[in-house]
């Protein structure tokens, strides 16, 4: 979930005042994420994977602090030295980092100093952002942006991380108190044909993107079908009644290792309780709502729910092609609703989707120079992409061309199954 | 740490104004302890062993809630059913846990509601202390006797993990500010020889004590020398500087092992910076006054330095009966300074002290019926007996015949080392 | 390493006394591998990805026997009833199987027991190989080859596991006494300009291969260069002494946490013994070759190395292409000369290549019914792809369309290192 | 297991003959337990505490050759100087040692070479104990003594390592082909009353023993009675039967964690096939005898059964007076039967008992100088006690005063259990 921004000048043509009315814009909203939060659970961190929400805070400002301020502001001097060392992430040319296992142990900063980090940073930003002269603002801007992509990204963690949290908790406490009600819409599975031959996918034309949507580059494609929604609560439930789970020849071979040593038996929150099945979700524990998309699967789960279906899994690439038919509207963090709700097509918002590509570079990807692009490629291992955006994904945040990627194990993510088959 | 204590009723002659006023001074004393702490320490769990501040203040209070308020308030009915299952700490008959390692992942309750808690359970307490009738006065008096020494002894326990949980921030930040200055008076090492003989240790007086220190029973000692202080941190540091933790000949095989695969080469809180060496107290990082004692060793540490010494760790017996003989005065809480001090004596206080004996069931020690006896004995295995209390101890909670224990290789705990010789 | 054979039937034209000589030839291999062994070698099993020669040896004879005599041969009994459990490697449907890490604790059956079984079922296999009728030769015949395709896999394996249990004896014993003179010439590295355009891979022909080199496709590939050899030890060297093990900006993320937590700071089987750097082999320890091609890397070393070079490694499909231009020709284990030796072109033979490709299904990749085809893809995640064989490999086991496949870390596998570059 | 043994050069009067005799009667025995093994047999080491049987075969030859030849044979040198690292188990005085895991990993030297390099080693023995002249005889005489007893303790290790590797094999191979008929005879349990008071144990007489076992010291034991014979396995059947691994209520806090996570459900050994309890012994998987002892099991568990049977286990103090009243006969390993049987008495052989002594040093216990007693007391930490020998005990090796020790966890020794209780 961490590739890096690529600078891409051309595409700039925001004004000061757009930029300066998004950073306001953005930086607000990941304190109103922490809005619904008790003071304590800004601390948690329940696995390694998940940071504490003041964490969260504390790091997409140091990123601008780092990334920005020190480039940008003559004189500047960082607003604590040890921030550099706790809050750096993963930038090894940076310099060191605080172990990521152990960031739920850091009591200090305190939840109000974070914040005072926060406003102090902003202030000087915004400063910044309206004197810096002329011809220096094209490069800073674009610092910019890719800054709040960063923390649009980290955002889309902080619903995650708290939902994770807070299912730690054997009291399954709710983020939010009430929900929307779920629409039961039952809607039935279509197949929508496509062809195949040579396509290009990635990003061409100017504007942001990761420098892993780059460079644009041709495939091959052969014809299919795709699924017109995602795969329902309903239809995973018969997998699992069908020994989904207990049927080692529906599974990768890792993916069995993994689930026994586990102990999988079920997609990540649901819970039986008095012989029904539930749901962790934001909202708290629920009854699990049968024509919802089922949600926080793995990528062994979903690779095993299609092989048992007799389907597989879509190619990156042609996910891409459909989605750049469609207009960028879905279920998206705007909608208020923070769960996947039944509905059709799905392929924007709702899940990000798991595909059967790997993660890895497109071909001639480059890496950039310095710190931006120290790291480009480094996760381009042992990970596969996912496509689309989620029900927390902001709506200003998602291409049709942007990759997500997660091992194949995680599953903490807003994550689900859509089916292909070859024709 | 956790032995239960014994109820003896006969000894039980507190009126019921001095038991209500023991109850507000020692429940008080624990807030006292947290009054230093931003709201963010109350959070931290820094290794499994330690618990964080807030849990600590939830469990002392559901044990009033459990074994006084359950079974002498009728028709109570718990605060928070929940809370059954979150804040209790090892009493299986009393019903299933949280897991101990995962304490830290709770944001809920929160402080606040830990708090309320502790209010509420206060107020009925206070209600029933003073409403009983005296035909149920005597069961219960003891009962919360017991709850009180149980919370004096979660108390130091609230030192001990604050004082690991901050370490655990690189940071190192202080959980006190000031510190008065340490003494640095030094003080030469003599020798006390001590007959030997059959004599008695363990408590036969009425009055309050934990099960494990009865009964009284005889035991042969050899004569022996006692040193007359404990072992200071220029002592100790003669032993580093000799190549301590690189000469196996000097160490139990398994506390080779332990420091081989923990990479010790320091007692813990010791930090070597710009060449110099600091120690980690609740004060923060200091400079390591050569002339105290050394804290926060293991039982390997100690054997090994005794050995190194030509020198062995005093028996149980010996220091019980050496206690006996002296006036129940020492470096304690209440001193308000809470690092050991240099100093003569230090019998009392200061540090606990580990002892070469293995903490084993006196003669004829059998387990008390119910909850209260359940576990009487279940921690006496591949633990050591330490001995006199600390400066985080409470002047009022020691005995000469109270027996701390700790696996080998615990070190958080405030613990040094005496030596003995045999004549 | 452990694909599935693909059986196809049209592909067969072999007459019975050409796979009866190639059935005897071929079982005599594995058996020629472990002369040089002492009978205690027979039982090593250095880690979980080795396997003691012994159960090697066993279990490709129960592949014939349970693919073969048991569906082919009537009222055919197991020789013993317990080699189903304990050499059954990984086929579920089958049945269940002893834990793989514990191949190393079975001394029984014994070795002799093992030839014995091994002589047992050979002599079961000539005589249904001679004397079934034409009706059912076809379908057997088609399982002989694959099982004899198996046995080849494993003879590779022998190899392997046989230098990494030797290796771990700190004694280094050779498995060989002599090794040829290796010749130290040097070779320069040149370029080979490579057309891009949409090619195919992947096998049409009849004849036999794994289902995983199937089915041919079409795929884009963009011009670029390929090296004229493989990296050189000397190459290699300058990698190391430029810091190569201690930069992470070099490194995929997932390799620098491996290489930290591993301690690698060389190839495996590289040591340093006076200064200067010796290399295990099959003849033992030796003094490295600069001149040779570097040997026994992992994914993480080859990208890392690539990254440093500032070039990257080969796509599958780009090798493949070059291989098809080539003679099936190179240094493999015919040759008789276990260890990778200075040369040119060595696309095929000296060492298996990294790829940049992940393992994943070709388009339109089918599972096999049955427990043949059980498998077919469960291996197609968290792995990469290697191609070309290597010094170890039979001459008649190798083909340009064959996919080798191995884990990023691993690297006891007779792998090394092409670069390419883009255009 | 593996406490050193004290030279007692007073205690010495043995004659050169005698001791060549005992040389070559002990030395040989070592081979006889072997001589049923399966060459395959003696390369297993399927836990970290056991060993190969061909390494104890080479360690207790390198005892005399470290120990006696290169200190008494002048010029002697090494019969592999590889052997120092690679047989040398924990002497670090001595040198550096190969790891205790990794020991069956060594297929070199084969089983002929360590055959061979203990002949050539006995012979040189045998040649230094007739012609060492008489100014010597006493020193080489007492380490000669002290490596008998030495390769003695390793008997006992090679009957149940082997029977643990055996068992480590799903085919539950038998050590030995028949077993005498077990006898039945069913045997009700008493009780004897025993006199408390100031006694002495440890050994005072001139003669051999462990360092561990003197000095001889006061102790004050309390009145008790001790049960007339170990328990059986029908008495720990309805322990089981009553939930004994199920109630936490019953088991040391240790020990519970330990059951649970490694999911015990009865004694190492048992295995319920078709409903009916077996046990698996050196003779292979028998039925269960209902009135032989119970044996292997872990302190843990006897701890639990006692206290299940309201009774406790004995102090190590109260067996050897015990033991000192009668004669030294029993079920030990010249019986030729390698199990335990039913009986009465069983205080020496049979199988040994858990103490509730933890395995500390007596009082005035000194280190002795050099090697040989570089780790006297190295093992006193986190271990039992246990006393009386086994049925696999050479009965020339046991004393009333023996001291063997073990973890609390460790159950693969020939270990029962006896019930004593406070009078």
């Amino acid at each position: 979930m961490s590739a890096m921004l690529q600078e891409n000048p051309a595409g700039l043509m925001t004004s000061r005042q757009e930029l300066i009315a998004s950073y306001q814009r953005i930086r607000d909203a990941s304190a109103a994420i922490c809005r619904p939060l008790n003071r304590d659970d800004y601390q948690i961190q329940s696995i390694a994977e998940t940071s504490p929400p003041k964490w969260h805070l504390a790091h997409v400002t140091w990123f601008f602090e780092t990334f920005v301020l020190q480039d940008f502001l003559p004189g500047y001097r960082p607003f604590n030295p040890a921030y550099g060392y706790l809050f750096n992430s993963y930038y090894q040319t940076v310099g060191k980092m605080h172990e990521r296992a152990r960031r739920g142990l850091l009591s200090r900063p305190t939840v109000e100093q974070v914040y005072h980090y926060r406003a102090d940073v902003d202030k000087r930003m915004l400063d910044l952002l309206s004197g810096i002269d002329e011809s220096r603002w094209q490069n800073m801007a674009s610092r910019v942006i890719l800054g709040l992509h960063h923390e649009q990204q980290h955002q889309e963690l902080l619903y995650m991380d708290i939902k994770h949290n807070l299912w730690s908790n054997p009291e399954r406490p709710a983020y939010l108190k009430r929900h929307r009600q779920d629409i039961e819409r039952p809607c039935g599975l279509k197949w929508e044909q496509r062809q195949g031959g040579l396509v290009t996918i990635g990003l061409e034309a100017a504007g942001f993107a990761f420098d892993n949507e780059r460079p644009r580059h041709n495939i091959w494609l052969e014809p299919h079908r795709l699924s017109s929604r995602l795969v329902s609560n309903a239809e995973y439930l018969d997998f699992i009644e069908d020994g989904g789970y207990k049927r080692p020849e529906l599974w990768l071979s890792d993916g069995w290792s993994h689930i026994l040593s586990h102990q999988w038996k079920s997609p990540l929150y649901w819970q039986k309780h008095e012989n029904q099945w539930h749901e962790f979700t934001l909202y708290g524990l629920e009854m699990l709502n049968p024509a919802a998309p089922v949600a926080h699967v793995s990528y062994y789960e979903a690779d095993a729910f299609a092989h048992w279906a007799g389907k597989r899994l879509p190619l990156e690439a042609e996910l891409e092609r459909k989605l750049l038919e469609l207009p960028l509207k879905g279920h998206f963090s705007d909608s208020g609703v923070f769960h996947p709700q039944p509905g059709e097509g799905q392929f924007y918002g709702a899940l990000w989707e798991w595909t059967a590509s790997p993660y890895v570079a497109y071909p001639r990807f480059k890496p950039l120079p310095g710190s931006m692009g120290e790291y480009n490629g480094k996760f381009m291992c042992n990970q596969w992409v996912l496509r689309g955006g989620s029900c927390i994904t902001q709506p200003d945040h998602i291409r049709p061309t942007y990759r997500n990627f997660f091992y194949p194990h995680d599953r903490w993510q807003f994550a689900g199954i859509r089916l292909a088959e070859d024709l």
